[in-house]
């Protein structure tokens, strides 16, 4: 495994080439085809892929480490990277043993990068059940990752059964028209367009068979796409935070005759030491998420549903954490920086844009809700 | 004075126009011509000079109720228009009586729209004496208003004296070159940009006699400025307020299975509470600096430094205020829109991105300091 | 009406007394007798009652503005003294106009202090007809000011009756059973105890005739008593700032040795910045609410639910305005105090323990809900 | 060390026996004699000692574990026992190796109760140089402890001598006046009075022969105070949330007639949900600066001025977040339990008093501040 070894360091390579094109690319939108052959090229796409399969043998804080490390320049690349392995990872979560093997070696042995057509709470897509499989027609929105994408995880309603139907297909398979209409004020180059299907044809070897609740371990599905989220949003409040700091560094104007920097400003140093907290406090609460997640990833057997609570907790709480704390450390960055780091030369604003894009998938107030009603109950 | 009746009534369908590209020319920047000019042809830049010039004999509460309602909308467009009027009324507040009644009559002759190359803490911009007036050197940035402008007013440096040299002179005098390379993240069309002066010649009548300290009166020309910026401000988070309260009504998803709408839900309730109570605070300290300014506008020479101040802590307590529920409703309203009020055809991210740009100036925490300053020192 | 004239001056002159003893009848709590005898003797009791009927005439912005320089020192006979007048008008809001008469004048022939067994929330005491009027048994909380008044006004429960019964009785009156047990963390000298009923007659013309939904003219007993809330609100956090203020000039030390005083301070200064704008925001909202009462008060006959609407809107922004601002300065004054200011000697937590009891009766979450509501559904 | 296993069970038997009382304690304010008889019986004081030396061979987790069991319900009891271990440690931090075994076998022989007279920045206590050692005159304010204790240990200036003289002296040496005069609004049990010296003798075997500065290890004192404090402010923390939600499903009346219980209310659970997180997170950021200082104090020898800036990061850090989650927790919680919760049967209110006067001794603004300035020089 000494692949493993360099991860970091190949990680922080390409996160320096997509920083010096990452303003122009955010203003442009659309899909990033060389950043994402880059990835490619990388190798980085095997990363959470046992050695056995043919991949890096890495666990999902190798994974979400490099996701961070994209984040801080590029949270759209960081976001197709960290959902490759989420949607890389539901067959081995919800599919049979062979699926899980198949889809793995396959990925490995051919470089595959995913994307999705996944979005649970759009219910447009349509299964209907055919002689050797199934056929797919409909609408999915918010595909991420989809254009320029190798296999597609898709979720589509079977009529009569309640749990949607989980199914892996190539991209380019007839009847999937990927519209590439991903036009919105931030996370530009995610590709979460619409995809139309019609007739598109699904084998059963294709479909997961096993499905979303087949066991605990399944469950986790749902707990590692929040997970991904979570160093998403601190990737972005972290990036900001060191956008802001070089910049306060070499280029903010003295507040007053008696400064010769800005960084001897008090009320400088004051929005700083809250920054500084602020992040602190992020890392430590993703960080507990992280060990509580890997430590049931590695025993899919003994995952109990109290387990499995305690890691939503945690997992909850992060992305709380990190959503309050990115809104805030994102917009507030220009006080400490000044008037002309607005120019778009700049482009800081994305890191707000990103965020506050991305964080508005299920509502915060729901999941501070959510955490309150479970604590009244049960704490 | 029919004119003035029924300014409101121009205003309104002016902004209805404006609203209808706005999302389109925040995306492309630059100038607003075919814009400027429908402000042009509507005569609502004599809206302030008094009718014996040839004016509509307006006054600040009429000209800052047109800013307003462009704001909600367009607040590019509001600052060009806004800044006009300070720009107009500098030599009315700092000129000869001759000149303040030369450039009105001007103004309202010609239609003249005012832009500046005035920020005052840019110094690099030298005036030296010459036979018939002075001569102009170097450079000026953040020059709102001065692309596609009629007038220009200047301020620049003269050796041996400490206050700047205030200047009108046409836009298109020989020697001024216009980058036109204001490319900020937000007031996109506000024509921000730098100019660079090479030999510009002024002659002694375009130099503004008394300069900004020549009577407490002139003085109010710093405060006309932050009364501008307050209306901007309050603008800006009137329209955001309002853009969120149509989206949410006719988009927003229902939260549970047990509401018919999005307004039914309790946070989602808790959130426009809170953003009214915010505009409504935000509407009134707003209003008592707009009336202190009137008073003092309309007795001239009555001013005394005591009122000044007065009016002063009026103008930066609404400016503090304004710029903290700005920012506040422009990234929260996202949270009672939901995901698909991200995307780029309805362009809800300008309203942050206006009011960020613009709340940097003067750094409101400078603002926030001194007022506590004079709290303490004279509360 | 020359007894109006000076009504300010008595007022400071009270509260100079009441402020020497205030932290020590914190601590002991019970019934200010001696502070109200005061009261009593300054005539202030009659201050709203119109001189035709002997009083001195004054409007509610003459009441309201010796609540807030009471409450200013203490909110505790502020507050008795503002409830004072809200049940003293009760009878000419919900009264026929004879009661109105009688009560005006019998409180102005007799000095009466006016105290309340009224909260309506509370319903477990129930008036059963008798052949002369009611007899009341049961039980009351929350009787603020009863112990050492004059009358009380009691609102009681009667069976088949929606709407409760409104009376006013003596409160020496055969049968009612002050508990004397108000200990509360508080506004500890209100008297806010229990008051148990046993058999109290009332006779026919006690009960007042029209009651609560009368008229509009009636409905504004909510909106007077809210009004009066908001005043005891602002002026605590008016007291709080103003006793930080002396003491941080006073005794609050240097935090580095370039400076000669706290003043100096920046991040002190940034803190009174802030506070200065909240106060300023919070008179201006309340004034707002203040115009708006008065003008329905002096038009009784011209009140409609449109109107009632506006000012019940601008109460609540209010209400909700003061709650916010007034929880957070009490609270964050010592930040820029320090240590020492946590003396007894002192007694600066009062502040907030009484506006943190006083700011529950109706939870003003509930209250920003509600405004949120309103907004979304007529906005 | 079969004395250890059980430390949590003898410290929750403590806890409960002191919760009886805490209410009416912290009226009365005083000694605790009675509590502190029984911590003292309870064999707790010997926690920290090796047991070499006759003590239970704890570790300073062990030591903040009883610390937060107790501040939950008592802060001023948690205070007194805390700060006995950072006292306690002091000869070995500073003292020679004779020293440190001396005072640990005493106190462990005896169950000697430290306390001190100790504040750094009160500098009125001088010490003059005898034939024997000091002479001790002078003042001392802020000796939390001091009053029933059995050791003190006192801080003390020496003319000529920049560093504090360090002395540890029976607390009834002749000329030791406590004037047992503490009465504040919070921590009221923590004796924290004003103690005079006069002609006060101390031989120099009770001075500290290391001082403060000795080495990387001796600078640990500092850390081990801070550290102190950030598990208080925790503690009081965790009491008031545990005690809200206690009353919460107990007490809490419903907020509408839809809802059968408070905790049903969606305002009610999203409060819990954000008190939730803040505690979360509040807990990781000072379990990351445990585990630091635990790491430092076991390897002595191998503390480097980068490993102690990394440990006072860190504990800054966590006591930037536990004074902002406490002091908004303690105030907040009011708003979800209700108006009844007021009541001083309960004494929520002395939550927020301990941690409001606690949270003084340094601004909470200096740590913000110190902190942006490390992370600006060297983030």
């Amino acid at each position: 495994m000494t692949a493993v070894a360099n991860i970091q360091e190949v990680a922080y390579e390409l996160a320096a080439q997509f920083e010096q094109t990452a303003v122009q690319r955010d203003k442009t939108g659309g899909n990033a085809k060389y950043e994402r052959d880059l990835i490619r090229e990388s190798g980085l796409l095997k990363l959470l892929i046992p050695s056995e399969y043919g991949g890096l043998g890495g666990n999902w804080r190798d994974v979400f480490e490099v996701v961070r490390i994209f984040a801080r320049v590029d949270s759209s690349l960081a976001h197709v990277f960290g959902y490759h392995f989420v949607n890389l990872a539901t067959p081995h979560l919800c599919g049979s043993e062979s699926q899980k093997e198949y889809f793995y070696r396959e990925t490995a042995a051919h470089n595959l990068f995913w994307g999705n057509a996944f979005n649970p709470v759009d219910i447009k897509l349509v299964a209907t059940k055919t002689a050797k499989g199934y056929v797919l027609n409909g609408v999915k929105t918010f595909c991420s990752g989809s254009v320029d994408s190798d296999v597609l995880l898709v979720s589509a309603q079977e009529e009569g059964r309640e749990e949607p139907l989980l199914v892996v297909i190539p991209s380019n398979r007839i009847g999937i028209d990927m519209k590439g209409d991903w036009d919105n004020m931030g996370q530009r180059q995610t590709d979460s367009g619409t995809i139309i299907f019609n007739q598109v044809e699904v084998s059963a070897d294709e479909v997961l068979e096993r499905g979303f609740n087949a066991s605990e371990f399944s469950k986790l599905r749902l707990n590692i796409a929040t997970f991904t989220l979570n160093h998403l949003y601190l990737g972005i409040a972290e990036g900001a935070l060191q956008s802001a700091l070089s910049y306060t560094k070499q280029h903010t104007r003295p507040r007053s005759i008696a400064q010769t920097s800005a960084i001897e400003d008090p009320i400088i140093q004051h929005h700083y030491g809250q920054f500084y907290v602020q992040i602190e406090a992020a890392n430590l609460v993703v960080h507990k998420a992280d060990t509580l997640l890997q430590k049931l990833w590695d025993n899919p057997n003994n995952i109990t549903p109290e387990k499995r609570f305690v890691l939503e907790m945690a997992l909850q709480t992060a992305k709380v954490f990190t959503t309050t704390v990115g809104l805030d450390i994102t917009s507030r960055i220009f006080e400490v920086m000044g008037s002309r780091s607005t120019s778009n030369q700049f482009g800081f604003d994305r890191f707000w844009r990103n965020i506050r894009t991305m964080t508005l998938h299920v509502p915060v107030d729901t999941t501070i809700q959510n955490l309150g009603y479970q604590f009244l109950t049960k704490g």
